[in-house]
């Protein structure tokens, strides 16, 4: 089989770590183990400056949805060229934790960014790279947000209002209802049973792949 | 007369510091004090971290042309947004040390970037905000190289080869012949010279606008 992008969306809290855990347990028990792990924003050295902008802000500016998108897109594109499509071109397997998904829905839905600029800016930035499956862990914000509370304290972000968590959610659900390269997992759900879920739809992917 | 974003261009060593002082000069002759001064890229803390970026670059990481362009509109709509477009409104005149034709030039020209994602990306960041005017003071790349090299160490940017610099040049020219609101200076000129041409240019836009 040839190698694949697969990508873990959601809301904070959804469970993404634990998500990574299990589909490294999937590939690896048929036989993929040339496996590199991205996160966005970040996985470079100059996209890890950009993350720390963007989570971080600075003191005593606001950082402008533009400028965040802005930044969020030079960390994409950094990761695609240097780091994705040449360990997808030697034949490792990508598992990246976020990617535009994210920026759809975080920047377009929740800060409500123009459709038309969301999309032009992803067709003039990354041309048509896009990953081969993408996992989306559908939480409720009041779920996931508790979670994430639960793990220490909150970055810029996610200090939003429950309201742009709910927007953000819309949209992630909106693009995962007419893309067939998502899959949605109720991530509600006991962690035992997200990862049997998650697991069982990667699996029955794979198979179509090979 | 409406307060006014004027913007000065050219290569490295083209005198731009200078044609500053001599906008000040001329701008105070008229009765025009309010002026705020802006440096691109750059100009806010958030838009100086970013210029940090784009001249030093990472140690042992290359800066994808893309991710480049992409933290140089970051930084600029940022600034717009937060320093140039609040200033114009209270009525305060803008002297900007370079402005967007800089990506056009040296991204879109230099580097050679697509002219189709130069625009749209101009156009979907900044809509149709645009310099009331733009000074662009004309050096041949060994003229400006050689004056940058006397006042001390050269930047990522600055150590691009004399083509990367003819190019951008020429991208310069082609932009001013086409753009009304572009003045071109002779800038290999002395600099007497130069401030003199720059004076009567600023004289003569002023007095039409009046």
């Amino acid at each position: 089989m040839n190698s694949k992008f697969i990508v873990i969306e959601g809301l904070e809290g959804a469970g993404k770590t634990t998500a990574r855990d299990a589909i490294v347990a999937t590939l690896r028990a048929r036989g993929i183990h040339d496996l590199v792990f991205t996160r966005e924003p970040g996985g470079t050295p100059l996209a890890e400056q950009l993350r720390v902008l963007v989570k971080q802000g600075i003191e005593g500016e606001q950082v402008t949805d533009k400028a965040e998108l802005l930044m969020l897109y030079a960390a994409r594109v950094q990761l695609v060229e240097t780091v994705i499509k040449p360990a997808l071109a030697r034949g490792a397997w990508v598992i990246g934790d976020r990617h535009d998904l994210s920026s759809q829905a975080y920047q377009g839905g929740g800060r409500g960014l123009d459709a038309g600029l969301m999309q032009t800016l992803r067709d003039t930035v990354l041309g048509d790279f896009r990953p081969d499956l993408t996992l989306y862990l559908d939480v409720t914000p009041d779920i996931g947000l508790q979670r994430a509370r639960a793990r220490g304290e909150l970055d810029r972000i996610e200090q939003e209002s429950l309201r742009f968590f709910e927007r953000t959610r819309a949209r992630y659900l909106a693009l995962a209802a007419e893309d067939p390269t998502i899959i949605t997992i109720d991530a509600t759900q006991s962690l035992g049973d997200v990862t049997a879920s998650l697991q069982s739809a990667l699996d029955g992917w794979l198979a179509e792949q090979a």
